[in-house]
Order: structure tokens, then C-alpha cells, then sequence
């Protein structure tokens, strides 16, 4: 190792000690205490807007003179307005219903062993993000909220804004009554600072990467903690023969249309040889301003050729991928060739098809007769999301309070013994 | 890589992808389809009684040449009695509640959408294990009752005996309508095989290790797959000072002295400096045949020193270290720089002190006046366990069919849109 990966290794370990210890203590706080170390910290972050803000024009200089493209100096930028989104969202988060303590199950033993699976923190949450500086707000008070110790390592081009962010969070959140470990932001954006959060087993209980793919592809690569992450949102509508063309019609342009660069747009269109209205369905798209990539059907509708590759492409942009498929099976086969096990719909007025679609397609969420955009944990009611996850273990789709937590048992005797 | 590697990899892909359509048909079969798979299975076991024996002597011979030993033989022999068990053991699988289907969480969305949680297998699981043949068996049945392909790996000690019952328990489930890849068996004892199926990111959802350390430590080192496990069993009991002594002895006896070589085994005795019968107590461990090491306070009474080492050490054997600490606080802080989040117990008759301890104490399983060797899936009403898990994501402590499956949100609307 260099002296650079002994420095972060070192960095990380002792971020994770104080985190462990700060975890002790949240572990065991009232909701109502963590709730209103919250609401504290959103007052400490309406506060601290003029000190945010200027904080944010110096990033906002240093990314203009090193040439950061637009959508990044958008994704960078703070104003106002967007400040005091921030602490109605950490202020959001206060009010929902805090998952510890929780029932999972319970029982009694026939030797009279009363047993309960309770919901608990899991304890410390390593969170790595980008450009975006209000993550620093949302992540941690989220974590915090399901009683789990942060420890945010944010993009260098945020670096102040992020750090006047969690400067107020936690002055906030410690003058509410939660520890100031509760939510640490790493003070370096030495990169090396990653590969130390990656590899902290036994220290980090869970890592959650939030940004693009680039990102999202490292830390999985790297990870020696469990991640909770989704790395494509390949995803597919299927219009079935016995779709109603106005639904059809509407889900398939929200999908695609709403906002073409979010993880729960369609990229891929599969419609039934049998359905009546493939033309006009594929043109009302192209209206749209859609690009459109076809198969031999849809080519021969006088559209661009798809390419093997396209079937296996997030474009996050205004195309599509078209192909016309035989029925159900034959889309469920393509989804599962070609999917990224995020988010699927059908649409059709048959429920014994709709039914066996929600059964055998294979993803974090499956809908029917609705637009995939609703994947996120707002629409879900979640009241907020930490992300999206499309791995098949501990929690799967929009993730918010309760996947960030966990559970124990719990065993109450009167001195039972097994002899 | 090497060719052995390449191989392996190779062979690792072929099952996996075989697995993974084998899964595709058991995530929709319906409970009752699979247990009758499993009845089937059960009753092939016991059809090829004869077989399954003749197998084992020849691995039994094999092994003795080889100079295993005694407690190794004992785990790889199987007889009339152990047969008839493991027949049994699949059947009562085949008798478990299914926990595919059942609902997680239900909403209905102002919009109208309705979302529900659903319970689905995980998909494609390992089990990597070592001299003991049964597990061919129990965990083929397990993980194929919650609608998982497996793809077992035994140790070479046993090929021909894991071949026979492997026969057996496919040709059964099988005839009862399971696809013949629901349980495959890896046909070769090369390890490349076991680092193949660790790699198996994509084609392996789920990793699950059964045998010593060695092969846990392994598994978990290597793996790129999700691994479900525990390590250690460094497992406490905390005497309180409102501790009733006649329960305190028998309890400490049983976790101790009950069974030493399982993991629930209690390897820390803690005493509270204010418990009125310290030396009572350790005595009564010692006239059992444990061997004490202990602090100072217990030196003091005549028993054997323990070293710093001693606190992390799992002995699995008729060994105890014991410490006086002074109240539940120190109890606490001693099990979370020491324990291993297994099992912790406290034995008291102070309600307030007893819930103080099962909230702070971080541990997978935390008991009030109960023997620690109730970690157990059986015990704890499961009707059988694939392990126990110290890890904090998706599952904990014992883990049965629920802790094998997942869930898939499902969402059922008329044309909603997000607009």
C-alpha cells in the first residue's frame, strides 16, 4: 500500500470507530428524539443558507473554470429555493414513521420461550455520491433517522458546498440530542478515501453509491461491504393484444417521455404481433420527438434499424428500442435476456395475462397498466428513497427507512434450558 | 487463469445458467407442487437406502485409508437411522409453511395505483459444505421448498455418498413434477470449482457455507457473491446481580456444558461483581468439567488465568472464560469489544436491566433467562435452518425458508401516468 491508502485506510478506521459508538446511541434514541434532532437540523439548514450559498458559488467557480458540463454545474448548483427543498426534505423525513423497535414476527415457544423478530438499525451506512451537495442532507438525515450512523464521501467539485451542508446538519442534529458522529462527511476528496470505505469490513455495514453508472460500476467492482445499488434501468413495456390503445398510448409516452434521463424510464418497447394498433402506438411516440430503433416489423414501418447492442442499452435519452413480439412468453423471454431487473410493465385489459406477467417477470418491481416512472420511493409512498435497488437480497426497489434497517431476535425465558 | 480455472469457470456457468431456468419454472410452482416434490424426494431417499450405504462405505473406506479423523469419520458415516433421518428431514421441509406469496406490505396510492410487496424466492443458490453427506439432502430440500435452484458443492471426502443421495433426492423430485436443474450437484472435487462458484456474480445470488471456520473464513474472503454466514459463536451469559442463583446455574451449565462443539455453545461466562454467588457459580462449571480461565477476581478463587486472547476465543470445547464486571454496563461493553453477534444472553430477575441488555446488546439472537443453545432454526420454531447469520443484511440468526426468499414490488393500476 501506498502512504496515501495507509492515510485513508487509517482516515476510514477511525471514522468508523466514532461511527460505530455514535450508532450505540442511536440504536437505542426514541423516535421522537431522532425526529426532533431533525426537524432542529433543518432549522440549522434554513439558517445556514447564506453560508451554504456562498460556499456553493466558490464550487460553482472552481467547476465553471475547470470546464464541468452543463447538466453538472446544474446537478452543482444551489439557489434559495433549492436550500429550502433541502430541509423540507430533511424536515419530510422527521415525520415518517420511524421502523425500529417494529415487529417483524413474533411467537411462543411451547416451552414457554417468547420470541420476537424486532426491527433495528444496521448500524453504520457509508454513502458515496457526486455532484449533487443536497444528498449530503437527504442521505444523512435518512440514515440517521433509521437510527444508523453516516459516513458521506461526496464529489470533490461539492466539496465546500457539502461541507458548510453537513456543518449545519450536525450542529442541527447534536443540538437535537443525537450524537455528532451520527452523520460524518469525509473531510478528503482524495480518492483513495473510496477504496478505504469500500474495503472497511467490519466497520461499514452497508454502502449506498449514488450517481451515474461510473460510479455505481466501481463501487461495485470494488466493494468488500454489502452495496445497495442499481447499476441499469433497462426497462420494458409490453402492450399486449388486449391492451386499451388510449392506455397504451399514455403509459407508453410517460414511460418513455416524462423525463427520458431517470432510472425508471422505459427504454424498451415490446409490443404484441397481435396487438392492433402497433403502427399508431410507434408513431405517437415518434411524435413525441422519440427516436425510434426497430426490428424487422418496425423497420418495415419505414424506422431505424435496432442493433443487437440496443436491446441491452439504457439510452436515459429521447430513443427507444422497438420489437414486436409473440404474446407473453415472448416478451417475458425478451425481459429476461435483456432486462436489468429494475422495473417492468405490461399493459392489457386480460387479467389471467397481466397476472402471469407480475409472476414470472423477475424484477425489483413489476406493474400493470401503469407507467414505469412511478418507480421511486416517493410515488411508493415511501416519503423518500435512499436509492434503488435491484439486487435480490435484503431489500429490492425504491429503498427508504425500513431497508436501512434490519432485525434481531429477540428471546424472553424464565430460565429455560435445552437438557 | 489457469486451465483448471477456465474449466471451472466453465462448468460454474453451465449449472448456473441451468439453475437459473430451473428457478424460472419453481418460482411460479405452487406450494403444494413443491412439497409434494419433496414427499417424492424423501420417499427416493429411502428406495435407495441400499444404494446410498453402499456409497458411503466406500467413501468411509476411502477416508479411513486416508487417516481422517475420528470426529471427521463420525460427520461422513451414515447408517440405516441417518438415512431414515435425512428422509424424515425432507419430508418435514415438504410440511413448512411456503413463504412465497405472501405479502410484505399492501397500499393503495392516492392515484389509485395498488401496491403490494411480494415474497419470491431469491433465485440461484450455493451451498458449499464439507464431510457431512445429509447436507446433500437438507439443503437441496430447503432452498428447492422456497423456489430456489441449488448448486451444491460437498467436500471430496464424501463425492460418492453426495452422488448417491444427490441421485436419489432428484430422481424423487423429479417424479413429483420439479425440474431435474431445481438441485444440481457440482461433479467434480476440484476446488477451482469452489472459487468458480464464489465468482459467479449474475449466475449465484447467494452464497451459503456450512462446515468449520476454515471453509467460513474462506467463502467469506473470497466471494463476489453475497454470502450468508456466521464465523464465530464467541457467545456470552451475563449473571445480573437480581440474577435467581438456581436458574443462573442451570442456565450457565446448559449454554456452557450442554453440547460444547455447537455454535450457540457459550464460550464467556459474565458475571456482575454485586451477584451474591460468584464462586458458587464458577464452581459449579468447574465440578461439570469446564475448564475455568478467568480475571483476576477469579484467579483469586484458585482457577486458571485468562489471557487477552481468551476474550476472543471460541473454544468449542469444555473451556470457559470468565469475568466479574460491574453491572450490566460493563457486560455490554465487554460483549461489543469482544462478542461475535451471535448469541448473548442475560440471565436476572430486573425487567428494567433485562430490557436494557436485549435492546443495547448488538447480536443476531439476544436471550433473557434462556440457555444459549436455542440458537437454533428448530428451536426457534422454523422447522429446520440453512445457518445462522452474523451478518446484519437481509437475514439474521437462524435462517429457514423466509430468510431464502426476497421480495418483488407488484403494482396493479388502470393507466396511471406521472404526467
Amino acid at each position: 500500500m501506498g502512504d496515501e491508502q495507509v492515510d485513508a485506510a487509517a482516515l476510514i478506521a477511525g471514522m468508523g470507530q466514532r461511527a460505530r459508538a455514535a450508532a450505540g446511541v442511536l440504536a437505542t434514541m426514541p423516535s421522537a428524539g431522532k425526529a426532533g434532532a431533525l426537524r432542529a437540523a433543518a432549522d440549522a439548514l434554513r439558517a445556514a443558507e447564506d453560508a451554504i450559498l456562498a460556499a456553493n458559488a466558490e464550487d460553482m467557480a472552481a467547476a465553471e473554470a475547470g470546464g464541468l458540463s452543463g447538466a453538472m454545474l446544474d446537478r452543482l448548483r444551489l439557489d434559495p429555493a433549492r436550500v429550502a427543498g433541502m430541509a423540507d426534505g430533511v424536515a419530510a423525513i422527521a415525520g415518517l414513521d420511524d421502523p425500529v423497535g417494529t415487529l417483524v414476527s413474533e411467537s411462543s415457544r411451547p416451552n414457554g420461550l417468547k420470541l420476537q423478530r424486532v426491527r433495528v438499525p444496521i448500524g453504520v451506512i457509508g454513502i458515496i455520491y457526486e455532484s449533487r451537495p443536497n444528498v449530503t442532507a437527504d442521505a444523512g438525515a435518512l440514515a440517521a433517522m433509521a437510527g444508523n450512523a453516516a459516513i458521506l464521501r461526496g464529489g470533490s467539485e461539492a466539496a465546500r458546498s457539502n461541507r458548510a451542508i453537513h456543518g449545519a446538519l450536525v450542529a442541527g442534529l447534536s443540538a437535537g440530542g443525537m450524537p455528532a458522529d451520527a452523520v460524518q462527511l469525509v473531510p478528503t476528496t482524495d480518492r483513495a478515501a473510496v477504496g478505504a470505505l469500500l474495503a472497511a469490513e467490519g466497520l461499514v455495514d452497508l454502502v449506498v453509491p449514488r450517481g451515474g453508472k461510473g460510479l455505481v460500476a466501481r463501487v461495485q467492482a470494488e466493494a468488500r461491504v454489502p452495496v445497495l445499488a442499481h447499476l441499469d434501468g433497462i426497462n420494458h413495456v409490453f402492450v399486449h393484444a388486449a391492451a386499451d390503445h388510449a392506455m397504451a398510448q399514455s403509459v407508453v409516452l410517460d414511460a418513455k417521455m416524462r423525463r427520458t434521463g431517470i432510472c425508471g424510464a422505459m427504454e424498451t418497447l415490446l409490443v404484441d404481433r397481435a396487438y392492433p394498433h402497433i403502427a399508431a402506438l410507434v408513431a405517437a411516440l415518434a411524435a413525441r420527438g422519440c427516436a425510434i430503433r426497430g426490428d424487422g416489423t418496425v423497420q418495415a414501418m419505414g424506422y431505424d434499424a435496432a442493433s443487437e447492442a440496443d436491446w441491452d442499452t439504457e439510452y436515459l435519452d429521447a430513443i427507444a428500442s422497438v420489437r414486436v413480439v409473440d404474446g407473453v412468453d415472448e416478451a417475458l423471454a425478451h425481459i429476461a435476456a435483456h432486462g436489468s431487473h429494475h422495473t417492468d410493465a405490461i399493459v392489457t385489459e386480460d387479467t389471467g395475462v397481466a397476472e402471469r406477467f407480475l409472476a414470472q417477470c423477475d424484477s425489483a418491481i413489476v406493474l400493470w397498466n401503469a407507467s414505469t416512472q412511478f418507480a421511486d420511493g416517493g410515488e411508493f409512498g415511501l416519503g423518500a428513497e435512499i436509492g434503488i435497488a435491484t439486487g435480490r437480497l435484503h431489500a429490492r426497489g425504491p429503498v427508504a427507512l425500513e431497508g436501512l434497517t434490519t432485525y434481531k431476535w429477540v428471546g424472553r425465558g424464565n430460565g429455560q434450558v435445552r437438557g
